[in-house]
Protein backbone atom coordinates (compact mmCIF):
# COMPACT_ATOMS: atom_id res chain seq x y z
CA UNK A 1 0.00 0.00 0.00
CA UNK A 2 1.40 3.33 -0.52
CA UNK A 3 -0.05 6.39 2.11
CA UNK A 4 0.35 9.82 1.41
CA UNK A 5 2.05 12.02 4.46
CA UNK A 6 1.94 15.11 4.72
CA UNK A 7 4.91 16.65 7.94
CA UNK A 8 7.38 13.88 6.72
CA UNK A 9 10.06 16.15 7.76
CA UNK A 10 8.66 17.03 11.89
CA UNK A 11 9.36 15.21 14.51
CA UNK A 12 5.91 13.42 14.59
CA UNK A 13 6.13 12.53 10.78
CA UNK A 14 8.90 11.21 10.71
CA UNK A 15 8.08 8.73 13.35
CA UNK A 16 5.05 7.98 11.28
CA UNK A 17 7.29 7.44 8.22
CA UNK A 18 9.57 4.98 9.83
CA UNK A 19 6.34 3.11 11.54
CA UNK A 20 4.58 2.82 8.41
CA UNK A 21 7.44 1.02 6.34
CA UNK A 22 8.38 -0.92 8.89
CA UNK A 23 5.06 -2.38 8.55
CA UNK A 24 5.93 -2.54 4.44
CA UNK A 25 4.22 0.59 2.87
CA UNK A 26 5.83 2.98 0.72
CA UNK A 27 5.60 6.03 2.10
CA UNK A 28 5.52 9.68 0.01
CA UNK A 29 6.42 12.91 1.85
CA UNK A 30 3.90 15.77 0.70
CA UNK A 31 6.13 19.03 1.70
CA UNK A 32 6.14 22.88 1.51
CA UNK A 33 9.14 23.40 0.51
CA UNK A 34 11.23 20.71 -1.02
CA UNK A 35 11.48 17.10 -2.55
CA UNK A 36 9.80 15.71 -5.69
CA UNK A 37 6.12 16.31 -4.50
CA UNK A 38 5.17 19.70 -3.09
CA UNK A 39 1.69 21.32 -1.41
CA UNK A 40 0.53 23.66 0.98
CA UNK A 41 -2.33 22.54 3.05
CA UNK A 42 -3.37 26.35 3.05
CA UNK A 43 -3.61 25.83 -0.99
CA UNK A 44 -6.11 23.78 -2.10
CA UNK A 45 -5.10 24.09 -5.51
CA UNK A 46 -1.45 23.09 -4.56
CA UNK A 47 -3.27 19.71 -3.11
CA UNK A 48 -5.45 19.18 -6.40
CA UNK A 49 -2.24 19.46 -7.97
CA UNK A 50 -0.10 17.05 -6.04
CA UNK A 51 -2.41 14.14 -6.30
CA UNK A 52 -2.76 14.68 -9.67
CA UNK A 53 0.58 14.77 -10.04
CA UNK A 54 1.04 11.34 -8.19
CA UNK A 55 -2.12 9.82 -9.76
CA UNK A 56 -3.19 7.08 -7.15
CA UNK A 57 -2.70 6.24 -3.51
CA UNK A 58 -4.22 3.84 -1.45
CA UNK A 59 -4.10 5.94 1.76
CA UNK A 60 -3.69 10.01 3.17
CA UNK A 61 -1.81 10.88 6.52
CA UNK A 62 -1.53 13.96 7.79
CA UNK A 63 0.80 15.02 10.93
CA UNK A 64 1.37 18.50 9.79
CA UNK A 65 -0.66 21.53 10.65
CA UNK A 66 -0.09 24.95 13.29
CA UNK A 67 -2.28 26.90 15.90
CA UNK A 68 -1.21 29.72 16.75
CA UNK A 69 -2.03 30.76 20.75
CA UNK A 70 -2.31 33.08 22.86
CA UNK A 71 -4.57 34.00 26.11
CA UNK A 72 -7.88 34.43 25.00
CA UNK A 73 -8.11 38.11 25.91
CA UNK A 74 -5.30 38.68 23.78
CA UNK A 75 -5.88 36.55 20.79
CA UNK A 76 -5.56 38.25 16.86
CA UNK A 77 -7.96 38.34 14.16
CA UNK A 78 -4.41 36.87 12.40
CA UNK A 79 -3.84 33.93 15.14
CA UNK A 80 -7.43 32.57 14.87
CA UNK A 81 -7.40 32.96 10.68
CA UNK A 82 -4.23 31.13 10.51
CA UNK A 83 -4.87 28.73 12.81
CA UNK A 84 -8.19 27.77 10.93
CA UNK A 85 -6.53 28.15 7.43
CA UNK A 86 -3.71 25.65 8.95
CA UNK A 87 -4.63 22.96 11.24
CA UNK A 88 -8.30 23.06 10.28
CA UNK A 89 -9.41 24.00 6.53
CA UNK A 90 -5.90 22.54 5.80
CA UNK A 91 -6.97 19.14 6.75
CA UNK A 92 -10.63 19.46 5.63
CA UNK A 93 -9.07 20.27 2.50
CA UNK A 94 -6.52 17.55 2.41
CA UNK A 95 -9.45 15.30 2.25
CA UNK A 96 -11.91 16.97 0.12
CA UNK A 97 -9.26 17.32 -2.40
CA UNK A 98 -7.80 13.67 -2.44
CA UNK A 99 -11.33 12.05 -2.88
CA UNK A 100 -10.97 12.47 -6.58
CA UNK A 101 -7.80 10.05 -6.77
CA UNK A 102 -7.53 7.93 -3.48
CA UNK A 103 -8.46 4.18 -4.00
CA UNK A 104 -11.14 2.51 -3.41
CA UNK A 105 -11.42 1.47 0.25
CA UNK A 106 -8.40 3.63 1.39
CA UNK A 107 -8.24 5.94 4.29
CA UNK A 108 -7.49 9.27 5.92
CA UNK A 109 -6.11 9.54 9.32
CA UNK A 110 -5.31 13.21 10.81
CA UNK A 111 -4.11 14.71 13.80
CA UNK A 112 -5.77 16.58 16.74
CA UNK A 113 -4.28 16.64 20.28
CA UNK A 114 -5.01 16.56 23.79
CA UNK A 115 -6.08 20.33 24.21
CA UNK A 116 -9.88 18.79 23.28
CA UNK A 117 -10.11 17.86 26.40
CA UNK A 118 -7.52 19.01 28.67
CA UNK A 119 -7.07 22.85 29.36
CA UNK A 120 -3.77 24.82 29.55
CA UNK A 121 -3.37 28.21 30.12
CA UNK A 122 -3.98 29.95 26.05
CA UNK A 123 -5.24 26.55 25.16
CA UNK A 124 -8.65 28.12 23.53
CA UNK A 125 -7.90 28.19 19.83
CA UNK A 126 -6.24 25.33 20.28
CA UNK A 127 -9.21 23.29 22.22
CA UNK A 128 -11.46 25.08 19.21
CA UNK A 129 -9.37 24.03 16.10
CA UNK A 130 -9.39 20.34 17.37
CA UNK A 131 -13.03 19.84 17.98
CA UNK A 132 -13.10 21.20 14.24
CA UNK A 133 -10.75 18.80 12.75
CA UNK A 134 -12.56 16.02 14.96
CA UNK A 135 -15.99 17.16 14.12
CA UNK A 136 -14.81 16.78 10.67
CA UNK A 137 -13.58 13.62 11.30
CA UNK A 138 -16.76 12.48 12.99
CA UNK A 139 -19.13 13.96 9.98
CA UNK A 140 -17.00 12.60 6.94
CA UNK A 141 -16.96 9.15 8.40
CA UNK A 142 -20.52 8.81 7.04
CA UNK A 143 -20.09 10.67 4.48
CA UNK A 144 -17.06 9.54 2.71
CA UNK A 145 -17.59 7.14 -0.51
CA UNK A 146 -16.47 4.13 -1.86
CA UNK A 147 -15.47 2.27 1.94
CA UNK A 148 -13.18 5.43 2.67
CA UNK A 149 -12.27 5.60 6.04
CA UNK A 150 -11.28 8.70 8.09
CA UNK A 151 -10.10 8.45 12.09
CA UNK A 152 -7.95 11.32 13.83
CA UNK A 153 -4.94 11.02 15.76
CA UNK A 154 -5.13 12.97 19.17
CA UNK A 155 -1.27 13.25 21.18
CA UNK A 156 -0.50 15.09 24.20
CA UNK A 157 2.94 17.05 24.02
CA UNK A 158 5.83 14.78 22.32
CA UNK A 159 8.37 13.69 24.48
CA UNK A 160 10.50 15.14 21.60
CA UNK A 161 9.36 18.44 21.86
CA UNK A 162 11.18 19.72 24.73
CA UNK A 163 10.37 23.65 23.84
CA UNK A 164 6.64 23.11 24.38
CA UNK A 165 6.78 20.54 27.79
CA UNK A 166 6.76 24.25 29.75
CA UNK A 167 3.21 25.24 28.13
CA UNK A 168 1.69 21.51 29.44
CA UNK A 169 2.95 21.48 33.40
CA UNK A 170 1.64 17.86 35.21
CA UNK A 171 0.88 16.17 31.18
CA UNK A 172 3.08 13.19 30.84
CA UNK A 173 4.82 13.61 27.50
CA UNK A 174 4.37 10.41 24.83
CA UNK A 175 7.24 9.15 22.56
CA UNK A 176 6.61 10.15 18.86
CA UNK A 177 7.21 6.14 18.08
CA UNK A 178 4.00 5.43 20.31
CA UNK A 179 1.85 8.29 18.68
CA UNK A 180 3.52 7.02 15.21
CA UNK A 181 1.80 3.40 16.37
CA UNK A 182 -1.84 5.20 16.59
CA UNK A 183 -1.32 6.00 12.41
CA UNK A 184 -0.44 2.52 11.60
CA UNK A 185 -3.55 1.34 13.67
CA UNK A 186 -6.06 3.67 11.85
CA UNK A 187 -4.40 2.60 8.47
CA UNK A 188 -4.56 -0.88 8.90
CA UNK A 189 -7.98 -1.82 10.90
CA UNK A 190 -11.31 -1.39 9.38
CA UNK A 191 -12.19 1.70 11.86
CA UNK A 192 -14.00 4.60 10.89
CA UNK A 193 -14.29 7.78 12.84
CA UNK A 194 -12.53 7.35 15.33
CA UNK A 195 -10.28 9.80 17.46
CA UNK A 196 -6.94 7.62 18.78
CA UNK A 197 -6.10 9.48 21.98
CA UNK A 198 -2.69 9.37 23.25
CA UNK A 199 -3.04 11.43 26.55
CA UNK A 200 -1.31 9.62 29.19
CA UNK A 201 -3.91 11.74 31.96
CA UNK A 202 -6.71 11.03 34.27
CA UNK A 203 -9.87 10.00 32.33
CA UNK B 1 -30.02 42.54 33.59
CA UNK B 2 -30.35 43.77 30.18
CA UNK B 3 -29.21 41.42 27.28
CA UNK B 4 -27.64 41.46 23.75
CA UNK B 5 -29.52 39.33 21.54
CA UNK B 6 -28.32 38.37 17.90
CA UNK B 7 -31.13 36.86 15.73
CA UNK B 8 -33.73 38.56 17.63
CA UNK B 9 -36.00 38.74 13.76
CA UNK B 10 -35.51 34.87 13.41
CA UNK B 11 -37.83 32.40 14.66
CA UNK B 12 -35.30 31.00 17.57
CA UNK B 13 -34.36 34.53 17.98
CA UNK B 14 -38.06 36.17 18.86
CA UNK B 15 -38.51 33.21 20.92
CA UNK B 16 -35.29 33.56 23.26
CA UNK B 17 -36.72 37.28 23.35
CA UNK B 18 -40.13 36.66 24.41
CA UNK B 19 -38.61 34.82 27.04
CA UNK B 20 -36.04 36.65 28.64
CA UNK B 21 -38.78 39.57 28.48
CA UNK B 22 -41.47 37.21 30.51
CA UNK B 23 -38.34 37.15 33.52
CA UNK B 24 -38.12 40.61 33.34
CA UNK B 25 -34.35 40.95 31.68
CA UNK B 26 -34.45 44.07 29.07
CA UNK B 27 -33.42 42.36 25.50
CA UNK B 28 -31.79 44.73 22.82
CA UNK B 29 -31.61 43.05 19.79
CA UNK B 30 -28.77 43.48 17.44
CA UNK B 31 -29.30 43.11 13.58
CA UNK B 32 -28.27 43.04 10.01
CA UNK B 33 -30.08 45.68 8.45
CA UNK B 34 -32.42 47.55 10.54
CA UNK B 35 -33.31 49.11 13.57
CA UNK B 36 -31.07 51.11 16.13
CA UNK B 37 -28.70 48.56 16.79
CA UNK B 38 -27.23 46.51 13.73
CA UNK B 39 -23.77 44.74 13.41
CA UNK B 40 -23.06 41.59 10.93
CA UNK B 41 -21.22 38.82 13.07
CA UNK B 42 -19.06 38.50 9.68
CA UNK B 43 -17.34 41.29 10.44
CA UNK B 44 -15.81 41.90 13.78
CA UNK B 45 -15.29 45.41 13.62
CA UNK B 46 -19.29 45.84 13.22
CA UNK B 47 -18.98 43.86 16.33
CA UNK B 48 -16.97 46.52 17.94
CA UNK B 49 -18.58 49.60 17.13
CA UNK B 50 -22.08 48.60 18.20
CA UNK B 51 -21.06 47.50 22.01
CA UNK B 52 -19.49 50.54 21.86
CA UNK B 53 -22.63 51.95 20.86
CA UNK B 54 -24.67 50.02 23.64
CA UNK B 55 -21.73 51.10 25.95
CA UNK B 56 -22.52 48.60 28.95
CA UNK B 57 -24.84 44.97 28.86
CA UNK B 58 -25.12 41.85 31.07
CA UNK B 59 -25.57 39.17 28.97
CA UNK B 60 -24.77 37.91 25.14
CA UNK B 61 -26.92 35.86 23.49
CA UNK B 62 -26.48 34.60 19.89
CA UNK B 63 -29.63 32.88 17.93
CA UNK B 64 -27.85 33.50 14.55
CA UNK B 65 -25.59 31.69 12.76
CA UNK B 66 -25.65 30.09 9.31
CA UNK B 67 -24.27 26.82 8.08
CA UNK B 68 -24.74 25.82 4.06
CA UNK B 69 -24.78 22.35 3.44
CA UNK B 70 -24.25 19.98 0.61
CA UNK B 71 -23.26 16.37 0.27
CA UNK B 72 -19.26 16.21 1.47
CA UNK B 73 -17.85 15.54 -2.07
CA UNK B 74 -20.16 18.19 -3.73
CA UNK B 75 -19.24 20.78 -1.08
CA UNK B 76 -17.73 24.14 -2.46
CA UNK B 77 -14.57 26.33 -1.03
CA UNK B 78 -17.40 29.06 -0.65
CA UNK B 79 -19.56 26.97 1.21
CA UNK B 80 -17.30 25.85 3.61
CA UNK B 81 -15.83 29.44 4.06
CA UNK B 82 -19.10 31.20 4.46
CA UNK B 83 -20.10 28.68 7.03
CA UNK B 84 -17.00 28.96 8.88
CA UNK B 85 -17.12 33.01 8.58
CA UNK B 86 -20.81 32.99 9.74
CA UNK B 87 -21.84 30.45 12.09
CA UNK B 88 -18.65 29.42 14.06
CA UNK B 89 -15.81 32.63 13.24
CA UNK B 90 -19.20 34.73 13.96
CA UNK B 91 -20.04 33.39 17.00
CA UNK B 92 -16.26 33.53 18.41
CA UNK B 93 -16.31 36.88 17.40
CA UNK B 94 -19.26 38.22 18.46
CA UNK B 95 -18.08 36.67 22.20
CA UNK B 96 -14.24 37.93 21.69
CA UNK B 97 -15.45 41.96 20.86
CA UNK B 98 -17.59 41.97 23.83
CA UNK B 99 -15.39 40.94 26.16
CA UNK B 100 -14.04 44.43 26.86
CA UNK B 101 -17.59 45.57 27.40
CA UNK B 102 -19.75 42.98 29.23
CA UNK B 103 -20.47 43.28 33.08
CA UNK B 104 -17.85 41.58 35.55
CA UNK B 105 -20.18 37.74 35.90
CA UNK B 106 -21.77 38.48 33.01
CA UNK B 107 -22.67 35.45 30.47
CA UNK B 108 -22.69 34.52 26.80
CA UNK B 109 -25.00 32.01 24.96
CA UNK B 110 -24.13 30.70 21.52
CA UNK B 111 -26.05 27.78 19.71
CA UNK B 112 -24.86 25.22 17.57
CA UNK B 113 -27.21 22.44 16.89
CA UNK B 114 -28.50 18.33 16.62
CA UNK B 115 -25.98 17.50 14.09
CA UNK B 116 -22.94 17.93 16.50
CA UNK B 117 -24.00 14.43 17.94
CA UNK B 118 -26.71 13.14 14.81
CA UNK B 119 -26.44 12.11 10.94
CA UNK B 120 -28.38 13.23 8.21
CA UNK B 121 -27.46 13.06 4.33
CA UNK B 122 -24.77 16.17 3.59
CA UNK B 123 -24.73 16.90 7.33
CA UNK B 124 -20.59 17.23 7.46
CA UNK B 125 -20.11 20.84 7.22
CA UNK B 126 -22.64 21.38 9.76
CA UNK B 127 -21.53 18.65 12.04
CA UNK B 128 -17.40 20.31 11.68
CA UNK B 129 -19.09 24.07 12.46
CA UNK B 130 -20.85 22.80 15.22
CA UNK B 131 -18.11 20.91 16.97
CA UNK B 132 -16.00 24.46 16.18
CA UNK B 133 -18.54 26.35 18.29
CA UNK B 134 -18.86 23.86 21.23
CA UNK B 135 -15.08 23.56 21.11
CA UNK B 136 -14.47 27.82 21.37
CA UNK B 137 -17.29 27.42 24.79
CA UNK B 138 -15.16 24.63 26.30
CA UNK B 139 -12.12 26.11 25.80
CA UNK B 140 -13.31 29.95 26.40
CA UNK B 141 -15.31 28.68 29.73
CA UNK B 142 -11.57 28.59 31.31
CA UNK B 143 -9.91 31.58 30.33
CA UNK B 144 -12.61 34.24 29.94
CA UNK B 145 -11.95 36.80 32.84
CA UNK B 146 -13.68 38.65 35.25
CA UNK B 147 -15.99 35.22 36.25
CA UNK B 148 -18.03 35.39 33.05
CA UNK B 149 -19.45 32.34 31.86
CA UNK B 150 -20.03 30.94 28.24
CA UNK B 151 -22.37 28.02 27.47
CA UNK B 152 -24.20 26.79 24.46
CA UNK B 153 -27.84 25.66 23.59
CA UNK B 154 -27.62 22.71 20.48
CA UNK B 155 -30.90 22.26 19.26
CA UNK B 156 -32.67 19.69 16.84
CA UNK B 157 -34.78 20.87 13.99
CA UNK B 158 -37.42 23.19 14.90
CA UNK B 159 -41.09 22.57 14.83
CA UNK B 160 -41.81 25.75 13.40
CA UNK B 161 -39.02 25.48 10.46
CA UNK B 162 -40.96 23.16 8.59
CA UNK B 163 -39.43 23.39 5.40
CA UNK B 164 -36.62 22.04 7.28
CA UNK B 165 -38.32 19.24 8.30
CA UNK B 166 -37.50 17.15 5.47
CA UNK B 167 -33.96 17.16 5.45
CA UNK B 168 -34.26 15.24 9.55
CA UNK B 169 -36.64 12.55 8.70
CA UNK B 170 -37.06 10.89 12.13
CA UNK B 171 -36.34 13.64 14.23
CA UNK B 172 -38.38 15.10 16.73
CA UNK B 173 -38.97 18.58 16.26
CA UNK B 174 -38.53 20.93 19.26
CA UNK B 175 -40.62 24.02 19.68
CA UNK B 176 -38.65 27.40 19.83
CA UNK B 177 -40.38 28.14 23.03
CA UNK B 178 -38.66 25.20 24.47
CA UNK B 179 -35.18 25.70 23.23
CA UNK B 180 -35.57 29.12 24.31
CA UNK B 181 -36.13 28.23 28.16
CA UNK B 182 -32.62 26.53 27.54
CA UNK B 183 -31.19 29.93 27.33
CA UNK B 184 -32.80 31.60 30.19
CA UNK B 185 -31.54 28.77 31.67
CA UNK B 186 -27.75 29.38 30.63
CA UNK B 187 -28.18 32.91 31.49
CA UNK B 188 -29.76 32.77 34.81
CA UNK B 189 -27.61 30.08 36.66
CA UNK B 190 -24.30 29.96 37.65
CA UNK B 191 -23.00 27.46 34.83
CA UNK B 192 -19.91 27.62 32.29
CA UNK B 193 -18.74 25.72 29.29
CA UNK B 194 -22.10 23.44 29.18
CA UNK B 195 -24.01 22.38 26.08
CA UNK B 196 -27.64 22.50 26.64
CA UNK B 197 -29.08 19.69 24.64
CA UNK B 198 -32.72 20.04 22.85
CA UNK B 199 -32.62 16.69 20.91
CA UNK B 200 -35.52 14.60 21.49
CA UNK B 201 -33.85 11.65 20.07
CA UNK B 202 -32.69 8.09 21.99
CA UNK B 203 -29.45 8.63 24.00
Amino acid sequence: MNVELFGASRTLGSAVQKALEVKGHEVIGITRKSGKFRADIQDIESLRAVYKQIGSFDHVACAAGDVFPAPLEQTTDEQWANSFKSKAMGQINLVRAAIPFIADKGSFTLVSGVLTDEVTFAATIGTTINYMVEGFVKGAAFELPRGLRINCVSPTVLTESKAYHQYFPGFIPVDASEVAQAYVRAISNPMSGRILKLHKTDS
